[in-house]
């Protein structure tokens, strides 16, 4: 048994713990903020055989890797409306930071 | 030294908090969801000198056993009250995810 | 690569993250209760190269250690203000409680 603790953004929490439950992986969620990423992220704790951690790193990969997005601009407040052309801005969102830790034993009470 | 992560349901977080102080053990305690147990958990972070891990085991089995419960049904909302019979229903409740992991290194400041 | 994980009062938790920030380490952290300490602390996931363990450990220690505090007593609430006379006590605020985990994969996406 592995202990996987994986951060990743709030955005894509629930698109990986749907991932998660489809391929019968339990996940415990804690909230968290800050440093590794972008304040407003989850810290997952997610419990699995030795031979599943390369599944579990895929799941991750797929639903939390870090990619670029264009993102509609915020319309400037009280600003001058006619002059502002809103141009969509490419931003970085999404990434996870994964750590596998060994686990002595494992109970199921 | 062993750091035992045990993860439980709400309803039973009080009465281990309790069972660990009173064995003079020291636990931090994360609000979590989902995943290993129904939404509405506990993590506990619970430092130990190995030869203890038995002790903090059971103290976590008998306080959070997974067990069955009678539980009134809720009267149905706005329903036909006069032909509603409050039968009580058998749920599982409680029940513990564990794991003892190992530590390098313990400090305190 | 290790993890460490530290647990540590809230009043000391900002000046922690900026050391960490400054020292170029990366935490992320969850809000915890309990035990360990006092209630209303933080616990901190730093992920970081085995020969930087001390240099973290020597900020755990800089910014959190247990010291004592001359705090001014609260007035008290409806008493005889007159006869009141407002002492300074020394209270032990502060402290760390700090694992240092082994970590056998650490990946980022
Ligand atoms: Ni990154
Ligand atoms: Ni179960
Ligand atoms: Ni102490």
């Amino acid at each position: 048994m592995k202990l996987v603790i994986a951060v990743v953004q709030d955005q894509d929490s629930n698109r990986l713990s749907n991932a998660l439950t489809k391929g019968n992986f339990r996940a415990t969620k804690l909230a968290s903020t800050g440093g590794f990423l972008r304040a407003g992220n989850t810290t997952f704790l997610i419990g699995t055989e030795d031979q599943l951690v390369p599944k579990v790193l895929e799941l991750i990969k797929d639903n939390c890797r870090s990619r670029e997005q264009m993102v509609a601009p915020v319309s400037p407040m009280g600003g001058n409306a006619d002059s502002y052309i809103p141009y969509p801005v490419e931003v970085e969102v999404g990434g996870a930071t994964v750590f596998i830790m060994p686990i002595e034993q494992f109970h199921h009470f």
